[in-house]
């Protein structure tokens, strides 16, 4: 199977790592009244949407890990320094359970938060691609307050 | 190496179509007037945004897999139906240029459009990371427009 490997578990970390510390500097980017409150279009506020990433990102990995079923539970973050101290202990926690997953486990097909079916490797990227859709948007409320957003490929 | 197999070349590829599928969908649901030039926050519009991923897609996997390079050059779509075509000719051209890519290059590391020097894999994530990010653009310029975008797990 050497020839059919597109990239390691060390990669996907980091790859994931990478969209994270983009979206670190998102969070950053926002003041904190706006982090809190401020949306487009009758959308969640970039807070609440950075509160549904880590809502899914460590306890993703934990349930892939142990197995152990648990219902989605958003968080909402309180203050911009919550967020960023909550995102930081997150990467933590990510890089310790993603440490736990046996290589060859990414092709099994597992149900997490007791409702979403499919391989492990289509699990972490659903993740990694909801963080960057809704980062996208937190770039969309940026530029709608006239804030220059981080660029797009720096990681 | 088949236990650091995260997914095969043929789960990427039906990975980066069911993006495409859905960004298909976000363009549809546009009205072509406010496809053309409705944007937030002084951006482009998402003709724009989705010309853009078409002048990615597959001039990337066309670049790896002859190794001719080209500066990148953005396309800009005229209307509604200019631009489904070109998204629905890409789809099949996307997957001739995939089918001809060997196995053993996806860690190769490449340099496309005459400046990006990546791995292969992470040249292809980039590429729907970019179309992820600015289709989450998209669905902000949806609702700001009263329209609801389709939903983001469907595939």
């Amino acid at each position: 199977m050497s020839s059919t490997a597109v990239l390691s578990p060390a990669d996907l970390l980091a790859h994931w790592q990478g969209q994270r510390r983009l979206t670190r500097r998102v969070i950053e980017a926002f003041p904190e009244e706006q982090l809190l409150t401020y949306s487009v279009g009758g959308m969640r506020p970039f807070a609440a949407l950075a509160g549904e990433m880590l809502s899914i990102a460590v306890p993703m990995m934990r349930e892939i890990v142990t197995g152990e079923s648990q219902p989605y539970e958003g968080t909402a973050p309180t203050s911009k320094a919550d967020l960023l101290a909550r995102w930081d202990a997150a990467t933590g926690e990510l890089d310790t359970w993603f440490a736990k997953l046996q290589p060859e486990r990414f092709g099994e097909i597992v149900t997490l938060f007791g409702q979403f079916t499919y391989p492990v490797w289509s699990q972490l990227f659903y993740a990694i691609d909801n963080e960057t859709h809704h980062r996208g948007q937190g770039y969309v409320y940026l530029r709608a307050l006239g804030i220059e957003p981080p660029p797009f490929w720096e990681r």
